[in-house]
């Protein structure tokens, strides 16, 4: 891991980007955050729209999170942004369009070809970007997960021990397969579902919240269309966290 | 209103039990509240289970809201705790109690039979109580309602323009009738609901949620069975009163 640029945002926060290998990356950590007191750490998965183009969000996003005491980091996903285009994934993008367009149902098979290739790809690489980070003195755990891709999010749940709580947003288009993977899901989950967004298919999203295997899980869901996530669902979000990653001296996770 | 009994509890909470004509009840006041400085009102539903037997929960409940700067009361339903039996109440609940024994499907003949009359009844009785309480100098508004049982919620929200903002349990018995209702509602709302309660029908509690009419309306489901509401969506419920009913000097509500 590479840090090929550093500034101090005016909240203090500490942002920097990254190379991992070909993969860009940013970094934000808390004023606090120090080899003698190193911080827990949330990832921040995203659309792949290209980290440019989610930076103004991601960076809200991560801001709030050293408020709170956590760092957060997030990394380009494969063939998004200025990493290389990647065939398969563009002509199932091309797909998706195309029947989407011409108003027909989504098959699984397409939503398969554009979701499965990029789980594959993009787990391995949030996990290698944890092992990088997790190395760095002033970043300690736990680790948790925010964001989509959710078939990413159920993913690293699924095989990243590190991670200890996600947030997800149930937004995205889910192949079949993810809901198998779903059950074996067990750590705490908090699901953000906007209930009015008619670009995503509901019964879906309450389907897979059903067939998560976690003891603690909660649905979260609002009005606002899909990008109109009210402020209060967000901060709720942060809440989870703050329960499930604050170490406490008394314990292991403290109660606000 | 006639207060009957008063008491300062440990936390400086002002404890009072009251009667309106037949009807006792509780109210919670702040340590704060007084003339010069009213407080915002929060009115505690239950279900028809008795004040006593209620009094633990609704008591935590109120000094919850307390510590958020409200005031808070409950009355007892008709035909439950003290007041006198219902004969027609009485029968629906047999009868309900025997469908269920024997396990056949509750039909909304029984539903209707059990909850539209304790709607009916109910509600004018909170009503009168509500004027009563704003008649207090310690108590202003806003004024929301919280808890179960939801058709009663639901009633109120549509026919008392003095309630702003309801936080509902989602796991009563709810007539047809109701939903029709639900459309009416236009208040903000926040629906906790126990996904993994038995007890519940799980799909009417999404389409009840899918019909109350609020632009702002936020469902939060968690684990836990009927009676396992956990702390955390008790937290968040009583976050979403002091967005909306906090007063701030700067305008209607203050955002935490």
């Amino acid at each position: 891991m590479q840090f090929t640029s550093e500034q101090r945002l005016d909240d203090g926060v500490f942002e920097r980007e990254f190379v991992l290998g070909e993969i860009p990356g940013v970094l934000w950590t808390p004023a606090s955050a120090s080899a003698a007191t190193p911080v827990p750490l949330i990832l921040l998965g995203h659309p792949p729209l290209g980290l440019r183009r989610m930076y103004p969000r991601l960076a809200g996003r991560a801001r709030h999170a050293a408020a709170d005491g956590f760092a957060a980091a997030t990394i380009e996903l494969p063939g998004s942004g200025d990493r290389p285009r990647w065939a398969a994934v563009e002509q199932a993008r091309a797909d998706l369009r195309r029947v989407m367009e011409a108003g027909e149902p989504v098959g699984d098979e397409i939503v398969g070809a554009l979701i499965l290739p990029l789980v594959e790809k993009a787990v391995p690489e949030w996990q290698a970007t944890l092992d990088a980070l997790l190395s760095l003195p002033e970043i300690g755990g736990p680790v948790g997960y925010s964001g989509g891709v959710i078939s990413i999010g159920i993913r690293l749940a699924v095989v990243e021990p590190r991670i200890s709580a996600a947030a997800l947003f149930a937004g995205s288009l889910v192949p079949a397969a993810m809901f198998e993977e779903a059950r074996r899901v067990t750590i705490p989950l908090y699901v953000l579902l906007q209930w009015d967004d008619e670009g995503n298919d509901r019964q879906a999203a309450l389907d897979l919240f059903d067939a998560f295997g976690s003891e603690e899980k909660t649905l979260n869901a609002n009005m606002g269309g899909h990008t109109g996530v009210p402020q209060s669902a967000g901060d709720a979000a942060a809440g989870f966290f703050t329960r499930h990653l604050r170490q406490s001296p008394d314990g292991p996770a403290a109660r606000r």
